[in-house]
């Protein structure tokens, strides 16, 4: 049983590691899906922090919904940077491709830092908001400085 | 303690009944907000979808991701449907604002079908998968037949 459980971890692995361009029909489909996925996200972000920074009338329940969506919509850009992408209507930089370890370390990184927002955002206090904004834009200026075209 | 209760649950109700385009900074956000998440709703559907009609490769782990990000996702484009976002770059009928309870039930209709599919999914059963595509497939050509624009 336990070999059994140890090739289906194998297959697990693999499925995860396999080209993520695969999932998609067409390049332009990954490009378009990686572009609204990061609006989807920005848009949930900007309206949670807006409301952390006072420029929104604070909402405890809107906050928590639009941080959730925010970290939950982070997870899905980053299987449409496969293999083929980085030709066409976009802004993403052939580095990517070149550079996957550290492009893939720094949408993590992001990930982490909306989760804790997300995290604050659940606690209810604008406060503990404030404090993981930080966290969050820094991690996507650092990505969006080293790997997006002007 | 009741009263208070129910204080918080009619200002939870009303936050939730306030108009849902006070949630984008401009018209323009939410009807791209709206297209985004519907691209990155289908874009997962149609993944999951072809695996259950043996159009795909099925992976019963990447079948039951997809469905599931279909189904959260789902959730989102309704409430960029607010007030002054008909007009612009939109195929959105002038009829889903003056028949709002209508188009609401509709989009209600389509995410049950969708949580559906997203738990036959996680059964990994392409079979079951199958069994609950009609629903989907019938529940967006309805709303897209009646507030669809050409």
């Amino acid at each position: 049983m336990k070999k059994i459980a140890s090739i289906v971890l194998t297959v697990a692995t693999i499925t995860l590691a396999a080209p993520a361009s695969a999932q998609f029909a067409k390049p332009e489909d990954a490009i378009k899906y990686r572009k609204s996925a990061m609006f989807v996200m920005q848009q949930n972000f900007s309206r949670a922090a807006g409301m952390a920074q006072g420029k929104i009338p604070f909402d405890a329940k809107v906050a928590a919904e639009s941080a959730a969506i925010a970290e939950f919509v982070a997870k899905l850009p980053w299987a449409a940077f496969g293999d083929g992408t980085d030709k066409g209507t976009t802004k993403a930089d052939p580095k990517i491709w070149s550079e996957k370890a550290k492009f893939n370390e720094m949408a993590e990184k992001m990930q982490t830092e909306m989760a804790k927002f997300s995290a604050a955002a659940k606690s209810g206090s604008a406060e503990s908001m404030k404090a993981a904004l930080g966290g969050v834009g820094g991690a996507c200026k650092a990505c969006h400085d080293a790997y997006q075209k002007d």
